[in-house]
């Protein structure tokens, strides 16, 4: 009875379920581009089928389709020329309204499988992928392929696990008897069908366009919905051959392959139309505050999960390994050049310095200190330009460029210009790092995207806990640090992550960084801050994109 | 380490999430007002419990009080006189937001063994309970007791099994071990906190002030969440006695009282003042479009979780049962007087009758013939009396009075009033059964609460599913019936009843009737119409109220 894609895909289901209940590590798809985990030619196959979409017309056989639009303007300074079919939006709507009883039909067993066999198809163009990613991005590689391939399919199948859990609960029919003391008892037949609601709208942003559309696409498809796809205007062509290779499933398995489409808008207007349209029922959000905000406030009739901007912070109290923890801030504040929504912007440090195993730090030798540990992780030019990747968007440069200026704060590092040999188009800029007073909020009390980075002075350590949590409370944060040797710190800082509802790494000094988040394991965002309203991924994320209708009768 | 009341009552909780996973029947609590299930001097005790409240100020020891506010009417008639303490609704948000770190660290078991405490407690003062819903409400009495307080109670049990369940699947902590080839592995471990959102605000219903508000309760409840209740104005007794009751098993357990509360607003601009605080995160709301669409609209910072209003309705295609499904329709419309957001009332009858085994009946016999069963079944005035309880407000009086002038279709079946003995000055209305055509969309196209319906005239059986379908969309339905003994109907229906997102009975002849939802097993909405825009109860309904905050650290 079960479908065949639901027992081929089995094992990685029930790894994925063991794995969201335990919170363990696991995943199910290698993160190293490597010949060996991937095939000997995929490297190759993968970069030709990149560059056979450069220049071209991307089909994709959509309904109500009008012409072609395109324009990504590539980081890395490469011509990509790639064109995409502009629909109608309506023409979307009604065709994914119109699939969805069929993808009703094959039940949760058969949706699980078809979206299992979508990840594991996705998962053999990881290439393909990656370098999209990288191209559109401005990521260096080894991200682009983590974050943007394997990454991005763990945290779409973490989607798909929760989905499967939940529908997974409901059972098709009962047997409903009620005694009646001494007559017959009442006995009723019972149905229950999982009904999606209508069609999920996942709108992409520009530097995580799988990592952070996935989550949202498969919830929204495991569970019975129609998905339009909006990419950010200038990460396309990831969206774009995801879609793609969505669709083709779809068909192979006799499903009607318009349940997911890629919406391609040159107009606000036209997203902000889509958005509140009665049919769309769920709207997954990664980006702006503004944009964000209007969705909440506007699409009524949807389900809105957003993740939006934040002032990501640590507590530097004390530490027992300076070094290793310098080293673990200059790759955080270094990688993809802070792009991340993750990263780090503001160090609160006591004025009076910070106890280390290596004596007292005052405070100016531990923005000194910060500064000469980010020089030193970047002297290396192709260590440099693999970490920093290239910036993304001009907004993102003129930040950086304030920054530089000293108009925020006294500048402890200038962000540099690096030439990369590979792409001497690409922007590359190494961080920037200020330092500056508590008091000065409007410097670092609003989200600063990019590499760019506050060492704030505060007058004691509670004083930086009780200043971290106004700022999560307040600005939002998906992440917050600390690093103490002393536990009533700790205890403290622990307490303020609960009030601020904000996840908290504690002393990272090794190989793991406050901007990571892994599948099956971490939450990235908790939905308790004004950062985010969701989590990924929890059963919060699944539950209410789905309903159930019941029938019943007497037997 | 488990809670020692999770202990005690853990037979009762794995009863019912065993009864939400198989949702076949299961009660936890006796729905017999009998002194053999509650003992012998339970009818006296709670009687006597009852009328030591009126005419008294009941007295709940709140924060913040400034004055007394009651002026319940009874439908029945009789002096309530009760008052109950005014309160500032930010002392009650503060106090409740102060009592919420306690809570949170009980746990999910802690909390959960509370609930279950609470709710055995109150099943223990359900003579009480059901002498203040039925006096406040005016249902009959077994109703009063059934539907207020053991069905009320298995409502509330439901969601704290849903709520448990979905706590129970966050593990409080893990080791993740990340495998790095030949060197070390990454090991981190971690510990995932559940929190709560802030302040759950119920707003209660006049007609079911316990079914309608212990599922929002016990959900906000047990996920960690402080709750503060709003009662309607003319039902506030039966939500005093229950707050009373959480406060004292709180308090009793070392817990701050406060973390739940009772705010008696005579002005609805407080309750909006109320509904839009910031600290409040979650509002469950039972009543009005208007006002639930008002939350809806305005509650930005919160989950808004709405039953609202409904066109319940019902297809009479055919039957080899016409006695039998005329007397159920007749106990349906006649139960409460119609009273009930799950009670039908446009019944779709094909202009060219209907074929039943006892030959085929014309529509005009179908309209006289079920006017009489509910002039047959209410022949009796003391089943009646019982039955239709009494009328609960003006504005259900004055539509009955609307229907019975003839303006809204030709009236097969007048209301009259009766003499209840026992209370001469209830008022007791029989239903109005009007008869009418689909043109006459005015008519039976909206909400008219209370016992007033339509039997109305459509073409055919297959006008009559799209007609219902088109109502539910567009209006809203918890509930819709099917009468057909032909298995192409049962199957539009069906697939009508999946694209309007509602629940259907079909052929019910017997002791069920289309407007009891049973716990555990029936779903109560669906949440996917405008009726409703959740469901009581489903992982839905819970899963979105807490948060899950980690922090992870090396080891």
């Amino acid at each position: 009875m079960t479908h065949p894609l639901f027992e081929k895909h089995r094992a990685t289901l029930e790894g994925a379920v063991a794995a969201i209940a335990s919170r363990a590590y696991w995943s199910a798809y290698n993160e190293m581009p490597s010949p060996k985990a991937y095939g000997e030619t995929a490297p190759d196959d993968g970069k030709r089928a990149f560059e056979a979409h450069l220049g071209k017309q991307f089909e994709l056989g959509q309904p109500g389709q009008s012409g072609w639009h395109g324009g990504e303007t590539s980081p890395y300074g490469m011509a990509l020329g790639v064109s995409y079919p502009v629909c109608d939006p309506d023409a979307l709507i009604a065709a994914g309204l119109a699939a969805m009883k069929g993808w009703q039909d094959v039940g949760a067993d058969g949706r699980t499988g078809i979206c299992l066999e979508i990840l594991e198809r996705l998962n053999k163009q990881s290439f393909e992928l990656a370098h999209a990613v990288m191209m559109t991005t401005g990521q260096g590689w080894m991200m682009a392929f983590q974050a943007g391939a394997p990454h991005a399919q763990d945290r779409g199948l973490e989607a798909v696990a929760y989905a499967w859990r939940e529908q997974s609960f409901v059972p098709a029919e009962t047997v409903w008897e009620k005694p009646q003391g001494k007559n017959p008892p009442l006995v009723m037949k019972k149905h229950f069908q999982i009904v999606g609601r209508g069609i999920g709208l996942v709108i992409g942003c520009g530097t995580f366009p799988t990592w952070n559309t996935y989550p949202g696409l498969f919830a929204a498809l495991a569970t019975g919905n129609a998905v339009i796809i909006k990419p950010h205007s200038n990460a396309i062509l990831p969206a774009a051959i995801t879609v793609r290779t969505v669709r083709a499933v779809l068909a192979e398995h006799g499903l009607d392959p318009n349940l997911v489409s890629l919406c391609v808008a040159d107009k606000r207007a036209t997203t902000q139309a889509l958005a509140t349209h009665p049919a769309v029922r769920s709207v997954d959000f990664t980006g702006s505050n503004v944009f964000g905000q209007w969705l909440i406030d506007n699409c009524r009739q949807a389900q809105v999960y957003a993740e939006l901007a934040g002032v990501n912070n640590i507590v530097i109290d004390s530490t027992n390994a300076y070094k290793a923890m310098l080293g673990n801030l200059a790759f955080t504040l270094s990688l993809y050049s802070g792009q991340m929504c993750t990263t780090s912007q503001a160090l609160f440090v006591p004025a009076g310095g910070i106890d280390t195993e290596d004596g007292h730090k005052s405070y100016d030798e531990v923005c000194a200190d910060l500064g000469k540990a980010i020089e030193r992780f970047l002297s290396k030019p192709e260590v440099a330009c693999a970490v920093l990747g290239a910036i993304q968007s001009a907004d993102t440069s003129d930040r950086i460029e304030l920054a530089n200026s000293g108009q925020l704060g006294k500048v402890v590092l200038a962000s540099t210009a690096l030439t990369n040999p590979d792409f001497p188009a690409a922007k590359v800029r190494t961080p920037v790092l200020l330092a500056c007073d508590a008091a000065d909020e409007k410097a670092y009390m609003e989200e600063r995207f990019g590499p760019i980075s506050f060492v704030v002075k505060v007058a004691d350590s509670a004083a930086a806990i009780a200043l971290s949590e106004r700022v999560v409370s307040t600005h939002g944060a998906l992440t917050v640090g600390l690093y103490s040797t002393r536990q009533d710190v700790i205890d403290a800082m622990t307490e303020a992550s609960w009030r601020g509802k904000v996840a908290l790494s504690i002393n990272l000094t090794g190989g793991v960084f406050v901007n990571q988040s892994a599948a099956y394991s971490d939450y990235h965002g908790t939905g308790g801050n004004p950062s985010a309203n969701a989590s990924y991924s929890d059963s919060a994320f699944v539950a209410n994109r789905f309903r159930v209708v019941q029938r019943r009768y007497h037997v």
